[in-house]
């Protein structure tokens, strides 16, 4: 069966977004096998530290949290599309369209109702790049027309240096959510069912996700 | 198609072990809206509070860590066994040998690479119960022998004041990994199947985990 894990490895030397030292996680062992029968550990986890959903709240002030995430949101329908050809920085509309009318591919890829990740120069890398390529406004705004679920990349932001956030509002604004910190590096091109599932926390404005992609055909278990 | 979520929700005021306050999560908010255009928000969790995987470093000082947990644990077929009728306050073999053996239940419902859930008296309260229902040694040993995949409960652990954690010992030496904190109130006995998706925290001892059951016959996506 198809399995691709595309979290990120949680760590304390893990890429964190600006390379802020204060996004880091910690792990802080509070007993272990000299002082008690049982090894134990408390994490420290920024909730915009590795593979994670931003929720609505993250950027307006009456938007939603984390308790609104349902649960047809845990498995979608996907499609990664691959743009680690391109030389831009960004993923705009018109790359979106161009995908979306590609001669090989039979039907169109952004449908209604699909998850659709961005696969680009980012996994290809491990540092955190500055430079990362990002969803430009108008490939938001071209997404928020297709009433797609959800959007991925595999960069710790889905947008840089946008005045106002324009992408996250536009996406979320169109009840699109979001997922940051995916690793498409081994992932083709293609459909997937794509499973998320994020810590139950309550209230938040992100979640730390685990994700996971599989055969959009198969049974769960054959 | 069926669904239950079954994992406990984050928060400050939740049951955690023994209502030990340096278990309590806590959620810092780092930036809102007062001094950023985002809200932003990071969590200190123990990672045995709410509904975790235990590997064997728990107990075991060689024992392997989270990232030998494998995709092939993320979805396995699952039983939901009731033993909220019983005034027991453990499970034992006996308890486990009696369902097995239940005239009106067609197959054996304990058998090999299934993933097997007690539900409990814990499943009625929310506040953590110093006298709450666990596994015995005895039943961890019986179901040692069944080659099944991993035990969960409705508790924040699965066993109490048993000398040597002989339960969590039994059990991950024959390669069962263990399901704490669960949330089975709402669920029938039955067959499912369980998808658990931990955090992919690296190194570590447990997992924060998101685990949801479904229906056993159904394609993810009809």
């Amino acid at each position: 069966m198809i399995f691709y894990d595309i979290s990120m490895t949680i760590k304390e030397q893990m890429a964190v977004y600006k390379d802020k030292e204060e996004k880091r996680p910690h792990l802080i062992v509070k007993s272990d096998f000299s002082n008690s029968p049982v090894y134990e550990t408390r994490l420290e986890l920024d909730l915009h530290t590795g593979t994670h959903i931003d929720m609505p709240r993250h950027v307006f002030p009456d938007g939603t949290t984390s308790e609104h995430w349902g649960h047809e949101e845990f498995f979608t329908r996907c499609v990664v599309l691959d743009f680690t050809s391109s030389d831009d920085e960004m993923v705009t509309a018109r790359h979106l369209e161009d995908k979306d009318t590609e001669k090989h591919i039979s039907n169109p890829t952004i449908k209604r109702g699909k998850t659709v990740l961005l696969k680009t120069k980012n996994s290809l890398q491990d540092a955190f790049d500055f430079n990362f390529t990002y969803l430009a406004r108008s490939g938001a705004a071209y997404l928020a027309k297709k009433n797609i679920r959800g959007v991925g990349i595999d960069a710790l932001g889905i947008e840089r240096n946008q005045a106002g956030h324009a992408t996250h509002k536009l996406l979320l604004k169109a009840g699109i959510w979001i997922i940051e910190g995916l690793c498409l590096r081994e992932v083709p091109e293609g459909d997937y069912i794509l499973a998320v599932m994020p810590l139950k926390v309550k209230g938040v404005e992100a979640m730390p996700a685990r994700a996971v992609l599989l055969d959009p055909n198969a049974m769960l278990i054959p």
